[in-house]
């Protein structure tokens, strides 16, 4: 599975604001279920719950007593770059000089070990493995000689890669992204106050207003009611991460100004227009593929079918089934109704290939329930290049794309024909093409990655 | 919301029968929600264990360890004929002359108090509000003079309404389905050993194959490997609960040996056929509405959407919104997506209206997003009598269509047009139409209820 | 370990009964650390709870706002006529004939199979395989001819063996003893409402004041603030537990109008007029011996010491040991204190010895520090014979005083002299040495046991 | 209540080293009741887990595989110098350059807020209030110019005030105390491995030999089986906590090599030696007075009863009583035993008065017992000034004698007289009244402490 990114709230003057940070988090929780955490401000100090989890798991009642004040900033993680426990979860809290900062990180920096090294050279213990962290540094050190706004600037002038920050010092409530604006970030309105959210959804959730994105290169301050806008960075054109649209967004948000349903649908118009089988009808893999496929089969004009089942309980842990369940994991997510499979022509419309094993079991499924053909599309180009910016699609080596042909994927799969999209039908499936990072497509990086990663995977 | 039945499972002469058990459970957690319990035998002993909640939360390793044993059955339940706590979850365990009885029921007795009134004159006692409790009285009791087979039986001829059983008494697994065959049971194989479950997507997680229903008065007898069949009553037209097929069961289930899937898929298509909006598209909402709204697209030749987004998260507990989130729990579970509404003209399909409140708000979402038109399709005819045998559709009174005309609900929920799937159209949907009790649409109750249920609620 | 009886709470026309339930129940944690459970009634409905293990670790305050009600039974057990789980706590509710009844019970029937075997025969279901399950049975049974008192009492006529219950039964609450007295009830006064308790201590921590014993044979009825008293059987020589004084009981509380700590430190006293050896000190094994062990110095004129350390937070679940060390179970719960032990003659003193494992571990590390003489004395004569009424004294054979005279205990643990009080002498330290069972000391029963209880295990 | 140091726990080269923390922490339950945590090498990663509440309660057989390695350091927490939550609990963990360290600590510095202010204006980033992260980072700091060891010792010269240390770097263990030796730490063997402890009591448990001191201003580095010690400073008189020996550790640990347990009977022998009232018996406050009570006892001839009862369960949260339970802490900790109270002369041995209002509470009981007169003797002179190097006696002002004489307090207390131990007394009661620092009761600071905490609280 490809992991997502994390989530990220911020809310400011605001009564039970963490509150607001659970119910932020919850909307978001696709974008993270490995740990989660809020830091509330009440006026004198600064209160901090973190919990390995899903939202609903590390919140309670008795924990949001725990969390007084006006002022909030949250997240949700699934790990990238560094390893999975509570140490590392977030937001990060320091103090400092008599100040309370929180500091909460979506992103991945590509020259963080060098960062990291000369930082303790010069005398900085670290806690974490995480890439926060070394922004507290940064701004630390910077605050000797300026004042916090600058030092927030001068930090991020350090750094390389991708990083979209919430922080929360005192009242003040600061959001950025990095100039290039790899990962999203937005300024929603409730009623007289403001609030910082990955996705819109959470805006929806809250019933709060949408304003704007945050810009590429964008520093917002947001203190005493007011929106105060500093740029870190002279504006360039901006190289956003084209897999928040193919994947992880939610579709009812609105991500880089683009609504993801849209997108996602115009993929799959766009890949039937390349390559439509001769088949019975069109089918998503639950719940990734339900919109490409769906786009797909209007464009084709054929039948919609949902015929692979989800469990909605998913996602709780739950014991080890016994040794003969094979392929267990994945039959307990999706099951595939048999009576539309048996001797039926169907075409696969799913967003993406990582590793192929899952996609191999489920086509051998078809198989086996007597799937006369099966034709797989896939609404994005082949995956050939790691991400160096915070997708960890898979361990080294481990991408099929990066040493398959796309015929060779095919006869591995055992399909009977195989397409992804090509470069321009994505382009054309979003109102900006120039505006987005496709490096994990194409091997072009928009940031220079450290060492090792885009080339030992891919052996260039 | 409607209230599900409940789910059983159980297993013979099966290593780990406790692990079984529990994915049994948990690919029918659908069926209940509330509490979650299994029984085991291991041959000298009966172990058992109960909780309330979902099947993950109730049971891990550690407590599967304590359940050792190659015999099981097993529970989920959400409470219909009794109270909500731990001493009603099932199995129900009982020790009579040196005996353990397990039993776990699915359905609901007419003449309960009846019996337990008169069970109570004869000295006996009742620790639970469940009718499991009534059968085991009447089984003990017949037990005086009879084997064990022939005094189920005859607990059986004793009992009115619907019920489906399953009992563990030593080595000896027995299911049973009531006369009328109101609920379902089928019968499955995992290698050399049997299966009985109340729904095929069971048999399809642990890779069992599926052998045959149990027929609406047939008690199965399950020892030593061999399956023996005795009769409870005469053979009868069955009238087994469509709600099973419009609503309940999971769509890649086979219930009373229909595909639920093509059953729905059927039924929007007769909705359509009997009334097509001119709109922009048709979409679900999820996902109650999915199969409906794909079969009604595809008759009425409308572009399919997904234009609701369903929150996968919902369903564990969570905190209290505040006080200005109206509408929260509404929202929570599913959020439009705007763009597709706005200016659109659209054709809502969905399964039920029960007390409209839901519904109400949702389309005021609609509107407030801009829709330009709504019209809702309901995949079934308006739901206007209570359900004597387990459903529980809303407290009296609440039932929108037992007091309101079609035209009357139209102007409350304020949309452009409404249309129920009529009572022939539903017919076409399945393939043996006269097997179904469709009391709660029609009141023609095929087992004649205590004083109250129907007549109290409808005022007949 | 002996292991304790249980201990009994009731309470009327008290705001927040099950509050004060709780700590009645907390006070007498002593008498049953297995589980603990309390049922309350709130002038329409019984509520209940009960749960494995501590007072504090089954209930909190989200499970007491959920036993509503002025009225409650609460009861603590550690197992003796009953496997242990949660099925088997008390107390026992059942529901007959629109009427909840609560019932706990400190005792053990010794005709319970007999009982079992004849209601079981009469159809009755047993749930359970505690008494209490089978005076539930009684009493609904005379219930068809009588009013409940007289149901109560008809019911017990026909149990033979010790038993102590309390039943809560709508707003009123039922204390009984059994006829000999055998297990200890008091009647408590808290303003203005009653409150039935095993031991004092409850009353103490209420600050309830101390009204009467319940005589032996006596059945107090309490409602609307009055107290009516009923004789189940004839008046006759009372025989309470010896070992309530001994053992059980708090020495700060009264048991049988009894002191406890002044009849331990009378025999203590006895202990040494009849053999005092020639030691250094005096010291007891915490904290069964303290009492005995000061009466016993004081008597001899010899210095008392406190030199083996009691760890306070054992008693909590803790992991187990590594595999090297030997006797962690023993040494976890006291540490001697090295300096005490080295070059001294020392005079142990314990209440008693049951199977000697315990005593050889700890006269051996006396030894390993250096004791130059140690002398047991045990405040109780030897314990020959089992206890049919409720004690768990060990399993067959394994009480060493059983098969083994005292001069060949005295050579398995190595001592240099063991005495045990005489009868004469435990008679001379309690007030009405006539009114007291001492059939594990001398083997008259005076309920003549089952088949099994006494001879088995004794040999007669 | 006074507030009781930390406890620490170090070993290496141990198999399942953290199951050995785990005991020793336990063992030491006593010194820290409000977090718990262990940190292990397993040679290649450091690992930690650490919890608010009771050692049993933060970690279970779960936890422990989580901890692999054969290197460990624990620490029990009572808050002394830092606010109370899980970020201040020890074990802290760093990353530093590769390396990783776990340091625990027990003590406080008194010139901890300057340097703090000067590291942190040396860019330094502080995440928790408490000591621990002060010598990180002077200890990373040094490691630029400096070895480890070196490192530690610089960094030992920097801080001022009272500190217990252990670091464990790999598989390297060190132990050290501040120069003044003001908290204990000694140093055990377990065959092959050491073992280092703050009271014996956790050697005892462990079956591990009692080496020796960690010698006041000694650093011990403990690597491949071998121990190598290296001095902090110039040898100076030691000046170790009294209250060690007065209140804190268990009585049968050896503390500074003295014998608790014989240095509290000393001083209750001492104290009835400077006055010995005429009454009818002596008794402790259980269990902090029993040692001082048997002493006192036996000096003054008087007989030594135990006639107030500790529940052993009270030490688990519980819920809080009704309104109308008065003084409720008090009594559910221990209950007098009435009829030893009544019409009696009673001396009352316990070991400190720090605001007087338990104590009134108590003597108020015994009044209302019929006590006839009431006298208590304190085995420690009268705490009049604040601790600066961890004990939290209470907070300001509350120190009862800090501001009244004896006979004031006598007075307030209403008892028949009142002695506390003279400081002579106390000196006779220890091997070297030299080496103790009596700052509490002299006002004589061996450690000038920061602006404040002398002064403002009594005054000079």
């Amino acid at each position: 599975m490809i992991r997502h990114y994390c989530g990220l709230f911020g809310i400011n003057s605001r009564q039970e604001a963490a509150r607001h940070a659970y119910f932020g988090l919850y909307a978001q929780q696709h974008r993270g279920q490995e740990s989660a955490g809020i830091a509330t401000w009440d006026g004198t100090t600064l209160h901090e719950h973190r919990g390995m989890g899903l939202v609903p798991d590390v919140f309670n009642e008795v924990v949001l007593q725990q969390l007084p004040g006006d002022y909030a900033i949250g997240h949700v993680r699934y790990g990238t770059s560094s390893t999975s426990s509570l140490r590392n979860a977030q937001p990060f809290i320091v103090h400092h000089q008599g100040m309370d900062i929180a500091l909460a990180h979506n992103g991945k920096l590509v020259n963080a070990e060098e960062l990291r090294r000369e930082l303790e050279e010069d005398g900085a213990i670290f806690r974490t493995a995480s890439d926060c962290e070394i922004f507290v540094h940064l701004i630390v050190r910077a605050m000797r000689r300026k004042d916090l706004e600058s030092a927030v600037v001068d930090a991020c002038s350090r750094v390389r890669g991708s990083y979209c920050l919430l922080l929360l010092i005192g009242n003040k409530l600061i959001g950025l992204r990095d100039p290039l604006g790899i990962h999203p970030l937005v300024l929603g309105q409730l009623e007289d106050c403001h609030v910082l959210v990955s996705e819109t959804c959470a805006l929806d959730l809250l019933e709060a207003e949408y304003l704007r994105l945050v810009e590429p290169g964008e520093m917002v301050v947001i203190q005493n009611g007011r929106v105060h806008s500093i740029r870190l960075a002279p504006t360039q054109t901006p190289k956003q991460c084209i897999f928040e649209l193919v994947y992880f967004g939610r579709p009812d948000s609105l991500i880089f100004d683009e609504q993801v349903y849209l997108c996602r649908k115009r993929m799959g118009w766009q890949l039937a227009f390349e390559s439509t089988p001769d088949v019975d009808f069109v089918m998503p893999f639950p719940d990734s593929g339900v919109y490409a496929a769906i786009g797909f089969a209007q464009c084709a004009e054929l039948p919609y079918e949902h015929a692979m089942i989800r469990n909605h309980y998913v996602g709780r842990t739950f014991i080890q089934p016994t040794q003969g369940m094979r392929n267990f994991s994945v039959r307990v997510k999706i099951n595939p109704v048999r009576a539309m499979i048996e001797g039926k022509r169907i075409c696969i419309v799913d967003d993406s290939i990582v590793r192929g094993t899952t996609m191999l079991t489920r086509v051998k499924k078809l198989r086996e329930l007597g799937a006369k053909e099966v034709h797989i599309r896939i609404s994005c180009p082949p995956v050939r290049f790691p991400c160096c910016y915070g997708i960890d699609f898979a361990s080294r080596g481990e991408l099929i794309a990066a040493s398959k042909s796309v015929e060779e994927i095919k006869c591995i799969l055992g399909v009977d024909s195989l397409n992804y999209l090509s470069l321009e039908g994505l382009a054309r499936s979003v109102a900006h093409s120039d505006y987005y990072c496709r490096a994990c497509l194409t091997g072009e990086y928009p940031v220079p990655p450290e060492e090792g990663c885009g080339r030992q995977v891919c052996g260039k």
